[in-house]
């Protein structure tokens, strides 16, 4: 058994998001399928994503781990999979790599995208998220201040999901202004169930308090999910990258 | 009768163009008909557009005219007509009109966009082109240099529309990078016939030549087709906004 990677766009419009489940079109689905009928009859594993995103994400780099008892040439792998998928998942690249990689436990961190609208648009909407009401760039940004750094980020997780560590360092986050339309990056070592969709909605609440770092900070603290913002929609959110060490990837 | 103007917003995708033709999705048609719907039995001109975009082009401020004889507050044509129109096609706003007002006739001028990117991805492909070859844009911006003033544009007029004066000012003609993308903003009094799109063709060629800007003037100098480059995709290209004098729309 060869063990590969690949990196993985989708459009998460139409799939009920990554994980394979039973009746719903999902991407780990499609893309399984697309593999297996390329490769034919051999072993191969199941495949491992750095992000289990939610239905309607969208992923320009999501990666995805897997092992597999094929011949081919690794960079041949991607042309001949995308020919057997549909138009809104693509392979961006495929490698090999050392067996034992895994593109969840390998990764040192992921980069998210959040985006808003300032209008209604659309050729936009589709991957961004159009607000009723409007905020202030300013103050979101200060609303985020206090993100980055080591924090236990409970109150920011929807449950539901496996439990997980809720204790993540944020590396960035920051929100930025581009053509009429705000985004917001963050990195983090790893992110808890539907984090970046709740960050994004409580910066969204909490623009509007006197103080909105301070407000952010006293959230935080309390790790109490209740004194979070709601969930932003999960069209407006993309898995961007996944960074792994130089020496698990090359 | 009463005249009304509308912004009107579209993904290009799965239209065969504005202008109606049996047989064929065209926006024209679509739109036509949701008003219809919308106004019930009452006597409705054909509608007029500031720009008949061809197969495959977006719009994001197409502008609009025509007369009904309707008692509906202008304002509230828009949602009305919007719960009838498919998700590809979006009135933005709908006003009443002095009458003899005429979206192609009273426009002053027109701003497109055409998006270049400079790496395949998925989520921006439907709006921007991916062209095999990279580009340097500061040439590309040396190349298209010569084009604001008023020049015969005859050279990057494709055949097969109806006969223009191929004189035209362009008041702008700008490329910008935005995140690993391109984008060329034009703005002239009217354009001829597939004129944006035979420009950034045009502008692609001539990006690798010894002088740039030389080598496009003597393009529109030559006033000939064959001396111009290969049209560029229609899915780049947008048709951004129309403007009017201040006394015809208000």
């Amino acid at each position: 058994v060869r063990w590969f990677r690949l990196v993985v766009a989708y459009d998460g419009t139409a799939f009920h998001g990554w994980q394979i489940q039973r009746g719903q079109r999902t991407v780990q689905g499609v893309l399984e399928e697309a593999l297996r009928g390329a490769f034919g009859e051999v072993e191969m594993t199941r495949l491992e994503a750095a992000g289990r995103t939610d239905a309607g994400v969208h992923a320009r780099g999501q990666t995805v781990s897997f092992g597999a008892d094929v011949a081919l040439p690794p960079r041949a792998i991607g042309p001949l999979v995308n020919r057997r998928l549909p138009a809104d998942v693509r392979v961006r690249a495929s490698r090999e790599t050392r067996a034992g990689f895994s593109a969840r436990r390998s990764a040192l961190g992921r980069r998210y995208a959040y985006r808003v609208l300032f209008e209604e648009d659309l050729l936009r909407e589709r991957f961004a998220w159009h607000p009723r009401r409007r905020v202030d760039p300013e103050r979101l940004s200060r609303a985020c201040a206090p993100l980055p750094g080591e924090h236990d980020f409970s109150a920011f997780m929807t449950s539901g999901s496996s439990p997980t560590v809720p204790v993540c360092r944020i590396s960035r986050a920051s929100w930025s202004v581009e053509d009429r339309s705000l985004r917001f990056d963050v990195v983090a070592d790893h992110f808890l169930y539907r984090m970046v969709r709740n960050l994004v909605g409580t910066a969204f609440e909490l623009s509007g308090a006197p103080d909105p770092a301070q407000a952010m900070e006293a959230v935080i603290a309390s790790r109490d999910r209740r004194r979070a913002g709601a969930t932003a929609p999960a069209h407006g959110l993309c898995l961007e990258e996944v960074f792994y060490p130089r020496e698990a990837i090359e």
